[in-house]
């Protein structure tokens, strides 16, 4: 099995009541795979310019990441990002973006990865999204992550993308907006009438909701952390942990997807228990399973 | 085993993006009652005016819900609220309130009461919320919700209820205000040590969170209802299922408070279906058991 993902990768300064990690590494493709290499092997794809201070070979060293599909762009320049989290962590201002190469043609896809069977493509627009997709002959499984402004500004587009993607992992203002409900039930309802399978509603420090269609439905709570230092890069850890747990057991029925949804819960519990990739570098597998232990008997009844 | 209410009775009005519904029965030991008398007999205290529109007994004819514990105070009247919900159902407003009956001295425990084994003291005043404890003999197990204006106001009286209750059942925001505590899992810790072993915090569609002193936990999702039309009186209501079941299993170990928590959710999955009580006086036990398996099979992985 294989698994590909597309996204970006970032020069992060965030600030949190807990302090300040100014040029860290951050993007979505980057905690994906850091999450994902957990359970199974990642393909890479992405695009930097040269002025990119961080040797993502180094960065992964030790772990089963491919960055055939990692581009240095000349005569362009990394995506940049700088963003602070409120005293209770419940919102993220931006406070200063530069798009760079994130603005340009997406990266290409390596013919070698050409036969992804596992694909996530990490928000950006799915116009970009539906080009990357489209790179890959027949894919198994493919989720999608989007954002507000492309619900807002890019429907049609989005539209399309939702008719060739079997999930969607999203968060839940997001869901209600895309489906125009605010009732968060019906919102995955109709989000399946979109096109994917599968719909993941991430709800932040309120779990998360998985619904498939023919109703089945899996509701699970976040790990209940007592240290919360960064939630940067807590939705992709999520579905890092999702996809390569779905990769590792090489199913997708019901019961692989329920488990698949509490192991990225629990990868992101790690994230974001330190800035940047440090929650995550700094834990082993058989941390996640036992954190996911502890949430099976929390949860239980 | 025997199980003791005090708590308000209300003419409400209540909009919501469903509707109003004008002069209806609500109050926090009405929602409570109703929701316990599923599972075991009721003894209840609380005053009304002359003016009250409601035939108490008729209410909860069928019900083991004893009245002896109903006051009417000549010369007073009941307690009037008057509230609206936001389009999302977040946000509830508070459009007009007369404390009538309940800014006066609060409703004696009948003496048949006063051996009462569980005991369940709605919000008011901590000082009323002592006053009626005080009469009852030797409690088992005696639970309290309080709310932001009595943590702000009267800390110290809250204080001293604190350290003669097992049990506080409250919401995020208020365990978050009464702890000084951003962090829901350290907010808990510190409440644990103002007094109660047991603390159970309502996080409304997020779901709740179960706290004892020695460091076990539960957290377990709300019931992913499609149909909200009137959350008000859920976390009596849930209050209410909880102490409920304990009385009913008349044990109050670890595994108990799970399956009471799931009862409580369960129950106030009902009373938001509809408006005042008609969510909770259309249905059966059966209805009940039947959607806390559910809630089982769609939180187990």
């Amino acid at each position: 099995m294989s698994l590909l993902v597309t996204g970006s990768i970032g020069i992060d300064t965030v600030k949190t009541p807990y302090g300040v990690s100014v040029d860290c590494l951050g993007g979505s493709s980057v905690y994906f795979s850091m999450a994902a290499s957990f359970f199974t092997p990642v393909r890479f794809v992405g695009v930097i310019g040269p002025d990119c201070p961080f040797d993502l070979a180094q960065v992964f060293a030790g772990r089963d990441v491919d960055l055939k599909g990692l581009e240095v762009r000349e005569k362009s320049k990394t995506f940049r990002w700088t963003g602070s989290y409120s005293d209770n962590m419940d919102d993220r201002r931006t406070d200063y973006i530069e798009l760079n190469v994130l603005a340009e043609a997406p990266p290409e896809v390596p013919e070698a990865y050409r036969d992804s069977k596992y694909v996530f493509l990490a928000n950006t627009a799915p116009a970009l999204q539906l080009q990357l997709l489209e790179q890959v002959q027949n894919p198994d499984f493919v989720a999608a992550d989007t954002m507000d402004c492309w619900i807002k500004d890019d429907f049609e587009d989005l539209k399309r993308l939702l008719k060739k993607v079997d999930c969607l992992i999203i968060n839940d203002g997001e869901a209600k907006l895309l489906a125009d409900e605010h009732n968060l039930v019906r919102a995955a309802e109709k989000i399946l009438d979109m096109g994917p399978t599968v719909v993941i509603i991430k709800k932040g420090e309120s779990g998360s909701m998985l619904c498939k269609e023919g109703g089945e439905m899996f509701v699970l709570p976040a790990y209940p952390a007592a240290e919360v230092k960064d939630p940067t890069g807590a939705g992709d850890s999520f579905a890092g942990g999702l996809m390569g747990y779905l990769v590792q057991v090489g199913r997708i029925d019901f019961d692989s997807l329920k488990t698949a949804v509490a192991y990225g819960t629990i990868v992101a519990s790690f994230t974001i228990a330190d800035f940047s990739l440090a929650g995550l570098t700094s834990i082993s597998k058989a941390d996640i399973d036992g954190r996911l232990e502890t949430l099976r008997q929390i949860t239980h009844f």
